[in-house]
């Protein structure tokens, strides 16, 4: 089980989001994700997250919020602990990403693009700015089969 | 890096400790500290903390509150994400352990024990009610050398 974090930045009504396309043998392939990757050696979840974004966007954040962890199961692909952060401030200049295409897209259109069936869970809980969240993903495949939040 | 949960269990004002003084090589030699331990494979942090408070104490949870993560690293020591849990309720009755003495002791003592510098620091936002947060504390040897709250 390794940690990652999942960054969602937000300006304007739009999430910048990564479309995995460039890497082939990719868990996240052809879908729409946050900014992240896993932690290094020593690093804490917050800086693990400044580096992620800065080496896959360009941008420093300067604002963000701990919103979560998601236990990522998968009979696929190796387990994940998601540390998942949302940012609403930044500075600096967008740049290519060797992982995918970067776009900013509405929050609304989010939801029809593809994406991991359990994001949903989480972007909502992300959005109404729920409480510090424990969540647990197990898959088959694509397909969702056991959800538990906090621990219930 | 390893991921471990750290509960402590409080009643009466009293929380449960765990006086390590069983284990020959073992990082917490003499401290007093809660209840925890490293996460099995495919264990969200509720999963871990369950396990461990009822393996350590015969006690199962029934209510807890996840409080942080503590990033610890060491000159010595492997590092650990510490996912610190408080916990409330539980049921059962208490047994031996094999890894020290278990103990209820009053929180106005607790602080005169033997215990990692930083976990003072911790401890007091856990008994504040701080919202989640997350502490990343470097040690050298017993001595605490660097401490960043939210990656600041």
């Amino acid at each position: 089980m390794k940690n990652t974090t999942l960054c969602y930045i937000e300006k304007d009504g739009c999430y910048l989001l990564l479309h995995r396309i460039k890497k082939e043998n990719d868990l996240n392939r052809d879908k729409w994700i946050g900014i992240g990757g896993k932690f290094e050696e020593n690093e804490s979840p917050e800086d693990c997250l400044r580096r992620e974004v800065f080496e896959e966007t360009g941008l420093t954040l300067t604002d963000w919020r701990y919103c979560g962890i998601v236990t990522f199961l998968s009979d696929r692909w190796e387990g994940e602990y998601m540390h998942l952060f949302h940012a609403a401030g930044f500075t600096g200049t967008l740049r290519d990403c060797d992982e995918g295409m970067l776009e900013w897209i509405p929050k609304e259109r989010f939801a029809e693009l593809p994406q991991w069936e359990g994001d949903k869970l989480f972007l909502r809980m992300m959005e109404e700015r729920a409480p510090f969240f424990s969540l647990k993903l197990r898959y088959e495949g694509d397909r969702l089969v056991e959800t538990s939040l906090n621990g219930k």
